[in-house]
């Protein structure tokens, strides 16, 4: 292990003696214990004489004294390409940072021993609290240390349903991209998803699923089983699946794609059909991709993650103290983002088919 | 700000009495200093003391001891959506780990306060030092407190020219590109670059035009100005580029697109010309974006901008102390990543036209 040598700097004795001062009153004024007890003129002769110096506090010092640094473990099991994971960080950050703290952060990219050494040296380290971010919305085995300190699972849950929890209301989201649709006027709606909706690891397929079949039952819709596919969540199973839908005797007038990436491949596949996005078949996304969505032609409607909040609560949390034992995941709910990608439906989309 | 408040844990103390041992020989075994004077049997029953009781060393301590923490501070000036911020930060928290430390990190968006504010706060941790990020390869001001630690400007440079830096081959990147598409064939060859190439901010616009022109002069062509655009770095740019370009008394057989949003606005413009890539247009990009260049039909032939090994090399001069002073940018070479977007040119593009 190969580590930069101790650094030698201007020392807390040298600020003392350019001040004219003591080292205890440098020490209680520059670690604002009790400045209070000096005069105004004593502070500033004190911080000035530190600021020409460059001396600065060392923190651990008052982390040995308080039993806890002013930071917050992050860990996540992203990969280096999940798009949003600069979110999820941006929004805990940012509410860390409000209260003075900043992040220790370990992307694990699922790796279990990195995982148990960063948090061991993040607790080492007297970390305020933790947050532990799945890269998708599932259940997750949580490591043990995580009782040691407030910890927050984000944008997953605890199988153990010991830790708190904040995750995106997939349920409300997929009701919210289906009442789109038959708020357009269609009736003949397909669903694309992500993966199997009894995959119990996988809740984002499960609630968006949930969320379609309660918005159809609400509307009066019986649900055609030829309209719902499982997908993979790839382009590739936009495409496949969109075409297998169109071939269909009676193809749905739109489609719920349970996410923009299976979107995009149901773009592909209707415009190698010669038909036309909104005008033939209208397309709803989820998860507002923002490399993706604003730039599919026609822009393409879909529903977002609310990851920024999402950090930002976790954060709240473990401020708050949050502790094993009150887990309750608390869900966001995911706005609609409105572009070009919805209309009503076309009298007879197959008499446009090339 | 609120903080949750002191821990109480199990001490030292409470380790010695569970191994019968002082306080002085769990310390000297649990932080390894001199470890070796106590038999293996005394250091067993320390550490198996520690572990049941569920006792932490306090880094700290340790840290006050040593002057350098393990951690190293990582700032960037990231915004959330920058789709490669996570890579950056996977290649260097990577190489950070394999020394044994951990990342300390703030994205600030930009924002100088909370750049100031939390650099502040990492040397008050005693970072071992601080990779120094930009968000995209420019000149840029380098805050004064990195002259106190090992620092290093990651895909930027220090404009004062003191700090070490790390940043792509942009020339090469453009050379390469430009060479893929005269080995296919093609001489008339336009580039829609991501600015314009006389802004001293945007070294990535300079270089690959520069790369551009190396490669033309290389192969006896005479650059045309009309085939040269400036460009936005947006979808919209590239659609609009390349339909100015398409509308030349001689349109280009190829094009090289200084980034992936670009070339995606070039394949809308051709696709409403009712030409095809490559058969008709070849288009190369810059960036292998990876929610864009492989879902592209067809799949987009780019550039890689080397991020992850970036990262990895900032950590590395960090860690061998990299000081101010040595201001030597290293330029890492961007890989080609061949899909299916480059052809040799038709013999007559414009008789496809729509």
């Amino acid at each position: 292990m190969s580590r930069p040598g101790n650094r030698t700097g201007p020392t807390m004795h040298d600020v003392a003696a350019a001040a004219g001062v003591s080292q205890a009153t440098v020490s209680l004024v520059l670690n604002d214990a009790s400045g209070t007890r000096f005069s105004e003129e004593t502070r500033h002769r004190v911080q000035e004489a530190a600021r020409q110096l460059g001396y600065r506090t060392n923190a651990h010092a008052k982390v040995l004294r308080d039993g806890v640094a002013g930071m917050i473990g992050f860990v996540g099991d992203f990969v280096a390409t999940a798009p949003f994971a600069g979110k999820i960080i941006e929004g805990a950050q940012a509410r860390a940072w409000e209260a003075g703290l900043l992040l220790l952060t370990v992307n694990t990219g699922g790796d279990k021993e990195l995982e148990k050494s960063s948090l061991d040296m993040m607790l080492s380290y007297k970390v305020a609290g933790v947050v532990y971010a799945g890269m998708y919305h599932r259940q997750l085995e949580v490591p043990e240390a995580l009782g040691e300190v407030p910890a927050v699972v984000l944008n997953s849950r605890d199988r153990s349903g010991r830790l708190p929890g904040i995750a995106p209301d997939e349920e409300l989201g997929g009701y919210t991209a289906t009442r789109r649709l038959l708020g357009a006027g269609h009736r003949r709606i397909a669903m694309i998803n992500i993966g199997r909706p009894d995959d119990v690891a996988l809740p984002a397929a499960a609630g968006r699923r949930a969320g379609y079949l309660r918005a159809l039952a609400g509307a009066g819709i019986d649900a055609d089983p030829r309209l719902q596919c499982d997908g993979g969540g790839e382009v590739p199973d936009g495409r496949a699946e969109m075409l297998r839908l169109m071939a269909l005797d009676e193809p749905p007038t739109a489609v719920f794609c349970a996410n923009d990436r299976t979107a995009w491949g149901a773009y592909q596949a209707l415009e190698s059909l010669g038909l036309r996005v909104p005008q033939d078949v209208s397309v709803i996304g989820f998860d507002n991709q923002e490399t993706l969505a604003p730039n599919l032609r026609p822009g393409l409607t879909t529903l977002e993650l609310p990851f920024v909040e999402m950090g930002r609560r976790a954060v709240e949390l473990v401020l708050a103290g949050a502790r094993s034992g009150a887990g309750r995941t608390e869900l966001l709910a995911c706005p609609l983002i409105e572009r070009q990608s919805v209309a009503p439906p076309h009298p007879s989309p197959r008499s446009r088919r090339a």
